[in-house]
């Protein structure tokens, strides 16, 4: 098996950028990123390889591939069994990882809030990927277009994905690692003001 | 066991104004109700009570209490073991919700975004609830502090809970049931124009 963590080592998250700055958004995507590797090294039966669109310090091994996603994934899918979690899970859990891990379908595939895949395991070299628009309905069509078994992981650790300032309101309440030190440090705190729990922060920049 | 899903029969989803009008949010939210219904029916081992706020016409057993929902809820807590599921969860299916009713600890409990709590099974007369704010952080501090075993059901179905117009795109890529289709017909579809998926309708109400 392989498993890739693909990380955008270069103008990361700037869906963010309304309330952390660009030296911000690297080192809380660094802090996810390390929160992911942790969890996998405790879950996946293979470490974990990051798949970065740049050079980057790391641990574990790096291989770097400039390319748009989708093609940097493809390009790695078909010789073996193969797992791609993304890096802005930092709710991920090696308990959230685990079923991905013993499942033994064609295709295990968990969603993102917002239509994305957010991690699959493909044992079938006919699977491969698309991430443009809503890509876990498409993952789902492709796989049952080529006739593949299908699990799908249903799990709200993996389905969160640190893209939007609401999704940090997810982070403090149940982050346990690095990111979620990272973001009490940077004087985030829950804003449990009115209707679902948003974020502050506490020198009012949001 | 006793199993309770509240429902707000007057006044419901005001946050979904926006885009559905009164008698749409009704529709809806009953369309809901039902799906959750259905879901329990095959996953519970009890039939599931609908504790409304005002009467209701129902093929489930209806049980009225126009008290806040933290009140009319502590109320049926401590006689017998008592699962609690929100009627706004139209991703919920019986493999979703068969977790929480296999779990043999003091609580099980699965979490809303956002903080809230969305279903639990409380199996020691110790737990109360306290739905205000972030209450699945309280609701653990409260078992917690009552020294119960915890078992945190980490659903996606289950965290999804309806209460905003960007809730409306994950019922429209996920959803199986009533409450999906009332929204097609509603002439709700998804935008894949950038980032996240939301959703537009089709007369341009948003």
């Amino acid at each position: 098996m392989q498993l890739f963590v693909p990380f955008a080592a270069e103008r990361p998250k700037t869906r963010l950028s309304a309330v952390l700055d660009n030296d911000e958004r690297r080192e809380l995507s660094r802090a996810m990123l390390d929160d992911v590797l942790d969890a996998l090294e405790r879950a996946a039966p293979v470490s974990p390889t990051v798949l970065a669109t740049a050079p980057l310090e790391s641990n574990h091994r790096v291989v770097v591939d400039d390319r748009p996603l989708t093609e940097a994934v493809n390009a790695r899918l078909g010789s073996a069994p193969t797992a791609v979690v993304m890096a802005d899970l930092p709710l991920a859990t090696p308990d959230a990882l685990g079923p991905l891990f013993e499942t033994s379908t064609d295709l295990a595939i968990a969603a993102g809030l917002g239509g994305g895949t957010n991690a699959f395991l493909a044992r079938d070299p006919a699977f491969h990927v698309d991430y443009h628009g809503a890509s876990y309905l498409d993952h789902l069509a492709i796989a049952e277009k080529a006739g593949l078994s299908i699990t799908e992981i249903d799990s709200r650790r993996l389905a969160v994905d640190v893209d939007e300032p609401e999704d940090l309101a997810e982070l403090l309440l149940h982050g346990e690692g690095a990111a979620r030190e990272w973001l009490v440090d940077a004087g985030f705190e829950l804003d449990t003001g009115s209707g679902r729990v948003t974020v502050a922060r506490s020198d009012g920049r949001m």
